[in-house]
Parts: structure tokens; sequence; C-alpha cells
């Protein structure tokens, strides 16, 4: 794969983004950034790093967002903007800074893949899995989930998760349409998702 | 790829999905079903070759099927039933005998992935690609096409082919949810995506 490529993972809740984003990052030898984005962000901002674990992905309410507006009867500035919409702006300048390194890199989630959208050297790579699968996997891996906390946590992180994309970007977070590629990384495997991953970003952006 | 692996692709009209599907069936060394199903399901039925040529992926008018069922008053057999409902159910039978013969073979559109939900050794490719790309990629093979009327094709095309698959199976044309693999075959490239669904097949399942 060229120098310079990044790979952005958006991922449905429990169909393993973050375990084949580090393997795949591993296997090709280049930086991942997950919650990673988060430090970095904090740094170069200045905000404080509290703000980005409890900001995360979490959508601005577009209705305070009106309120808000509204009350000030301008447009907001970097001062009167709300946190949660400064956190999505530190990351989003974070993931344009990678990018201006020109080093590959791996990042999962955080619209990534809008934030780069005028770039051309980039894979823009969605997880998805059947819902009883992924349950099955996250109840596998925290023995303290019973399988309806499960069910029911996947549901509202995605929920979240779509939210925070859909307000932030121009497209619809998991609908086919802004990706590369699509896969069901569990149907199909972890490692064989890093695999197919790996050779799809070498047959975009051959060295 | 293991001997019996039958790979069927959905495709938005402009996406390449007949040119991918031939190329990828001559790298594997494998038949290529498109239009030559309807040969084989007419031949199987003994229904007249022309019906498949005029109700291939056309959906029933659910009223009008819900009114003749209610004129039956029954529910319809096998010689009541609306001829479009006869070719659907023949090119689904002979999608079921070609795989039952245990040979590799792809598969183009006809519901296929859903004929075959009930099978293990199938890979589910959808191609997709940004609406002015497959403009332009039809405009360019069809001299006779203004890109208006590339345009109205495509979208009327694409609605008939949704119709009848959402109509037939039991889940969403397009949708990355019923896929394997979901690529935009306009941005990865013709030959690119024959060579990635040729490896993804391979991983999936290996000789």
């Amino acid at each position: 794969m060229k120098r310079g490529t990044i790979i952005t993972i958006g991922r449905q809740c429990g169909s393993g983004g973050r375990e084949i984003g580090q393997k795949l990052a591993q296997k090709l030898g280049i930086p991942f950034y997950d919650r990673e984005l988060l430090r970095l962000a904090a740094q170069q901002s200045g905000l404080a790093p509290e703000n980005f674990e409890l900001y995360d992905e979490v959508p601005t309410s577009s209705l305070l967002y009106s309120l808000s507006l509204g009350n000030h009867g301008v447009m907001l500035g970097q001062y009167d903007m709300p946190i949660h919409q400064k956190v999505f702006l530190a990351q989003f300048e974070a993931i344009q800074a990678l990018a201006d390194k020109g080093e590959s890199c791996v990042i999962i989630g955080r619209c990534a893949d809008y934030a780069l959208r005028e770039r051309e050297q980039v894979v823009k790579v969605f997880l998805k899995a059947d819902p009883q699968a992924r349950v099955r996997r996250l109840v596998e891996q925290y023995s303290d989930l019973t399988e309806k906390k499960a069910a029911d946590q996947m549901v509202k992180t995605d929920k979240r998760r779509a939210a925070y994309y859909n307000f932030y970007s121009d497209s619809r977070w998991g609908s086919a349409e802004g990706y590369d590629l699509v896969v069901d990384s569990l149907r199909t495997g972890i490692d064989k998702t890093v695999e197919l991953i790996a050779a799809y970003a070498d047959l975009r952006f051959p060295e």
C-alpha cells in the first residue's frame, strides 16, 4: 500500500471494529487511532481531556443547538460554541492534521471519512454484521453483560453513532452509499476481514 | 476457491455488474449467468421463452396480486398464478438447480442471494457507485443515450430491481444488511473489483 493512505473504519457496535482496526494497523505497520484520537485532539486543542471522554461521538441535540442559536441571535463563534461541537471540531482538526503529515494510518469512527472527504488517498470501510452475531460477540467479550443488556447497549450505541454521524456529515451512517467497501465482519471472520481490507487498500493504492 | 462456491452479484444500474461478473467468471474459470439464466429457466419450466424476456426482474404489482387473490378467494395454485410469478418461480428453481449441481458459478441479480439463503457456500456481493459516475458509464457504453435519458433509465431500472427484490425476498435491495460485501465498483475500478471479489471468495471458501 502506498505511503500516505488513510483507512477509515465506521462500524456497528459489536462488529469487531476496534480489533480489526488494530490488527490491520499492526499488519501494515502503521499507527492506529480509536480512542487514541481523543488524547491527540485534547493536546492540540487545549481543551480538557475529560470533555473528550464525555462527548466522544455524542450527538449535539439539534433542538438545544437551535435554541442556543436563537438566544444568541448571531452565528456562533468558537467561544460561544456548545462543548459538544468544540469536541467534534477538535477531533475533526486532529484527523486533518494526521492526514497532513502524509503518513498512512487507520482511524476508527468519529466521522473520519467525512473529515477527509476532499482527499483522494482514503479507503472508506464500514463494518456490519447480523445483530444476533454482534450480541453474541459482546457477551463473549464482556463477562458482566447479559444477552439482554448487550442487545440494549448495542442498539443505543448504534443510535448514538448514527445520530452523531448524520448530524455532522452529509451522508447517512451505515448506508452503503458513502463507503468504498462494506463488509459483514462476523460472517467473514475478524482475521479474514483484516486480510480483505489490506488487500483492498493495496489494490486501490498500490506502492 | 473451493468447488461449489456460488457468487451472487446484486447491482445498481450502471455499476458494471455484468462486465464484472463476466470477468470474474472468466478469471475463476466458472460459468456465468445473467440473462443466460432465463434460457435455462425457460427450458426447465416449459414456459415460453418470451415470458422470461418480458417479465425478467419485473415486480408483480402487489395491488393486482391481492385483487386476483380476492377474486379467486383461495390460495393460488401453480395454474392460477400470474405469469410474473411463474417466471419468478422458474428462475428461483433454476438457481436452486444450479446450486444442487455442486459446481461454482457467478449469478447476476434475480434474487439469487435470497434463493440460496439456506445454503452455506454462497458469497453475496452488491455493487454500487455514485449516480453521476454510473450515468457517465451508461453514456459511454450506449452511444444512443443522452445524459438525461441515461439518468432516467437508471432511476427506473433501479426502482424496478428494488421493487422486484423487496417483493420476493425478505430483505431490502441494496441496503448493506443482507450482503457479505458491498463495493463501490466505479471508484474501485472494474478490474480491481474483479480481483477483490475473487480474493474475498478465496478467503471465505479456501480450496
